[in-house]
C-alpha cells in the first residue's frame, strides 16, 4: 500500500498551490515529457491521444463549413515575413532562425513559422486570378514555434500544435461572417465536447493579433479564477492583400483586393481541459473527448473466471460503441484505480468473483466517485447514459462556477477591490482610451479579455478616466 | 472548346518525356504549387487529401499492433545529434540549423529534425527504467527536413510530411520481429489500399540508414522502369541504446541495453501512385485511396430536373458510404470530365436529361474508360461493385507491369545490356564486396535496390568479380 498512496500524494492538493498541482497532473498523467530542448515539450501518448480526438471532432465541424486542409512549408524568408509592417513587428522578437543549410551559410535566413499568414498570402496571389476562385478556405493542421524564455507545458512553450485557417473572400462582408463563423465554432466545440463554457468577444486593438482590423476570442475560466484565452479568428480586411497584391478580377472585370481571415486553437486548449474539471485525484477528462472512456478493472484477478468476464464485458462494451480498455496488469486494484484517476478516465467498471456471482458490475464515475450497481445485460446502456450525465453535469458544474466568478465594478476603487481578492472577471465600462487599459494592467495586473458580444450598460463613464464609456469590457488575470 | 483542349493538351505524353509528364499531373492536377522557399513545396487540397487518407488507413493499421502516438520537439542540439557516431555522419551534411533565438544568438546550434531516433532515444532514457516498461511503440506523424540541392515534388524536397515509428525492446528478437512485421504492414498498406506491388527484401551495408544494423526496404516499379524506395524498417540492435544509455532492469534485477527499431513512410508515396497508375490524361487514382471515389455529371444542367436528379443521385451514393460530389460548376461537360480525369477521380456519373427519360445513369471508369448503363435503382450496387473491380484490375495491371519489367542476367555484359536497354529491375548475384556495388554503378547509374525475401540461385559466382555469389540482389536505376 505504501507505493499505491505515493503515487497519489505526489499531487499537491490544487487549493494549496494550484500551479504546481497543474505540473503534477501533467507529469503524473503522463501526459507530457520535459525535453532537453529548452521549452519544447515531448507529447506522450495520454496526452496526444486527447489531442488526436480534439482533432478529429473539430476537423470535422470545418469541413462541414467547406475548408479544406493544406500544407505549407515550415520556413519563412525574412523578405516575405517582412512584407506587412505591423504583422513583423508583433513576430520578429519571438522567431528561431536558421541561417545555416547542409554545410553552407544560407544567402537569406528563414525563421521557422511562428504563425503562416505570410506563407498563405504568397500562396494566395499565386493561385487567386479571378472571382471564380473565391473563396479559399484552408487550415492547415501543424507545429509552430514562438521563442518564449518562460514555458509551461500546454500553456506556454517555444514548439507547439495548432491549427490555422486562412480564408480569402470578395467581400468584406464575407470575410466578416467567416471570421465570426469560426469563432462560433470554436465556441460550440468546447461547449459540446470540452464542456468548457466560453466568454464570446472582440480584444482592444492592444490586444489583437499583429496585422489584423478585428480580433475576435473566446475565453474560459480556469478552477483558479484565471482566465485562458482559448481560441481566436482574425478579420484582415484587405490590409495583408495590399501587401501582397493578392486581386482578383470582379464580374465587371475590374480588379479587387480579397478580405482574408485567420483562425487558431492549439495544443494549449488542453491545459483547459485539465485547470477546469481536474481535481486534486488527478485529471477528469469529458467523456466525448476521452480517449479511453471506460477501464474495466478485474478485481482479484487470479481467481478463475474474472479476466475472461473482464474482456468479455470490454468486447461488449466496445460493440456498443465505447472506448474501452481492461487493466489487466499485475498492479493491486488500489493502484490502478489511482492510475485511472490520475488519468481522468471517465468511468471504471469494477468486476470481481462476488460481482459475477451476483450478476452485476459496478460502474463508477470520476468526477462524483459515484457508485452504481448495474446487471450484466443492462451495462451498455447504463454505461452510455452515464457518460452522457457526466459530460452533462461537467459542463454544468464549470457553467456554475464560470457565472459565480463574474463579478461586476461601478467604481474603479471597487474594481481593484475585486480583483484583488475574487478570482474570476470582472466587467466594467471603458472609455476605449488604451491608457486607461494599461493603467489598470499596470495596477492590478489584469488585462482587458475581450468586450463581449452580449453588452450591458453598468455605467455611463469609465470608472477609470471619467470620460464617457463605450463598452463593457471583461476584465481579469490570464494564463 | 479550345479552352478545353488547352487544358488537356498541357500534359506532356509521359512516353515523350516521363518527367515532364510527371510534372504536368502534379501541377494541373493540382496537388502541389511551388513556394518561394527554395525546396518546399506547398500540398493543395487535392494533394493532402491523399496523404489524409493514408494516414487515415496506415495509422489504424498501426494501433492494431500496439502503436500509440506521440509529438516530439522538431529541434535536435547539436550535441544530441552527435551522440551516435554513423547516425551524425549520414544526417549532419543535409541538415538546416537554428542559430538564433528571438533576438539573441543560441549558446548551442539546433538542427531542424531530419529524422528523430536521437530525439527519441533521449526520451526513452528518461522513460524506460524496468522490463515492465517495455516494449515502447511510439510513432509520430510529423514534417522533416533534408536541405536537398535538387528536388521533385513528393519524390525529393527540403521538407517533407512522414510518419516515423520508434520502438523499444527487451530482445533482440522482439526488435527484428517488429522491423519485419512493419515492413511487411507496408508492403500490404501498398498492395490493398494503392494497388502497388513491392517487392521486400533487406539493404546492402551500403544502402542502409546511417547508423542502422540493417535496413529493409519496399521497393517499386514506376510506369517508366525506375525503382522507388516506399517504406523502410530499420534495426537499430543495441548500437543507439549504448550511445544513449538506454537500459532496463531484467526480471533478474541486471541491467540490459534495449533492442530498437525504427520504420517511416513519408508523401513520397504519392509520387508513387502517380506514377504507377497515372496515364496520358493525368492521374488515376485507386478507389480505395480516392479523397472523391464519384463525381456526379450533370448534362444540360440548366435544363430542369437535371440538377436535383444530380443531387438526389449523389445523396443515394454518399448514403451508401461512398465519397461522392456533384460538378455543378457552368464550365462546359467535355471540360468537366478533363478536370475529373486529370485529377483522377475513379467514376464519374453522367446525367442528362435524356437518361433522365429512360430512367438510368452512365458510370464511366477513369482507368479503362469503359461505360455502363445503369437504371437508377442499381446505382449504388453497381458504384460499389465498379469500384471494387477497378481497384482490384488497377493492383493486376501494376503486377504485369512490375513481373513483365524483372530480367536476370547470368553475366556482367548481359546485365549491362539489359540495364542500359530494359527500363525495370535486374536479379544477379552478388559477392557481398561493397566494391562491385560501386563498380555497378560507376558503369551503369543502377544501384542495389534490395536483397529480396524472396531468393533465387541464377549463378554461383558473382558475374562482376567471378568470387562466389553470397545473395541474389534487385538491381535498377531509382528515384
Amino acid at each position: 500500500m505504501a507505493k499505491e498512496k505515493k503515487l497519489v500524494e505526489a499531487i499537491t492538493s490544487m487549493n494549496e498551490d494550484f500551479a504546481q498541482w497543474y505540473t503534477d497532473v501533467v507529469r503524473k498523467a503522463e501526459l507530457v515529457e520535459y525535453s532537453n530542448i529548452k521549452g519544447c515539450m515531448i507529447i506522450r501518448p495520454n496526452g496526444y491521444a486527447i489531442w488526436e480526438n480534439i482533432q478529429k471532432r473539430l476537423d470535422a465541424m470545418f469541413k462541414e463549413t467547406g475548408v479544406e486542409n493544406v500544407y505549407m512549408p515550415m520556413f519563412i524568408p525574412e523578405s516575405l515575413l517582412q512584407k506587412e509592417k505591423d504583422h513583423v513587428e508583433g513576430f520578429a522578437p519571438e522567431v528561431a532562425w536558421v541561417t545555416q543549410g547542409g554545410l553552407e551559410p544560407l544567402e537569406e535566413r528563414l525563421c521557422v513559422r511562428p504563425t503562416s499568414e505570410t506563407l498563405f498570402c504568397d500562396f494566395y496571389a499565386r493561385i487567386i486570378q479571378s472571382h471564380r476562385d473565391l473563396p479559399k478556405l484552408y487550415n492547415q493542421w501543424c507545429s509552430v514555434v514562438r521563442w518564449e524564455k518562460t514555458t509551461r507545458p500546454f500553456l506556454r512553450s517555444a514548439e507547439f500544435l495548432w491549427q490555422e485557417g486562412h480564408t480569402a473572400h470578395a467581400t468584406e462582408e464575407e470575410a466578416e461572417e467567416r471570421t465570426i463563423q469560426m469563432l462560433n465554432i470554436y465556441a460550440d466545440f468546447c461547449e459540446q465536447y470540452l464542456a468548457i463554457p466560453v466568454i464570446k468577444g472582440r480584444k482592444t486593438d492592444k490586444e489583437k493579433f499583429a496585422g489584423a482590423n478585428a480580433t475576435y476570442t473566446i475565453e474560459a475560466l480556469m478552477h483558479d479564477g484565471k482566465a485562458l484565452q482559448s481560441g481566436t479568428s482574425h478579420n484582415f480586411g484587405d490590409g495583408f492583400a495590399r501587401a501582397f497584391g493578392i486581386q482578383y478580377s470582379d464580374k465587371e472585370n475590374q480588379l479587387q483586393y480579397v478580405h482574408q481571415t485567420s483562425w487558431g486553437l492549439s495544443t494549449r486548449i488542453i491545459g483547459a481541459i485539465i485547470m477546469v474539471h481536474g481535481d486534486d485525484s488527478g485529471l477528469v477528462l469529458p467523456p466525448r473527448i476521452a480517449p479511453v472512456q471506460v477501464m474495466v478493472m478485474p478485481i482479484a484477478q487470479h481467481k478463475e473466471g474474472v479476466l475472461d468476464k473482464a474482456y468479455a464485458l470490454r468486447d461488449q462494451l466496445i460493440e456498443a460503441g465505447f472506448q474501452v480498455k481492461v487493466d489487466d496488469s499485475d498492479k493491486s486494484p488500489g493502484w490502478k484505480f489511482s492510475e485511472q484517476e490520475i488519468r481522468g478516465i471517465p468511468l471504471r467498471v469494477e468486476i470481481g468473483p462476488k460481482d459475477i456471482e451476483a450478476g452485476h458490475a459496478i460502474i463508477v464515475r470520476r468526477d462524483t466517485r459515484e457508485k452504481i450497481t448495474v446487471p450484466f445485460g443492462e451495462l451498455s446502456a447504463k454505461v452510455g447514459e452515464t457518460l452522457e450525465t457526466m459530460q452533462n453535469d461537467m459542463l454544468a458544474r464549470a457553467k456554475a462556477h464560470l457565472e459565480s466568478h463574474i463579478y461586476e465594478a461601478k467604481t474603479y476603487d471597487e474594481f481593484k477591490e475585486t480583483i484583488a481578492n475574487k478570482p474570476g472577471f470582472v466587467k466594467m465600462m471603458w472609455c476605449g482610451d488604451e491608457a486607461c487599459e494599461l493603467k489598470i494592467k499596470e495596477d492590478t495586473t489584469a488585462t482587458s479579455r475581450c468586450m463581449p458580444f452580449r453588452q450591458e450598460t453598468i455605467t455611463e463613464i469609465c470608472p477609470v478616466c471619467g470620460k464617457p464609456a463605450k463598452t463593457m469590457v471583461y476584465w481579469g488575470k490570464a494564463y
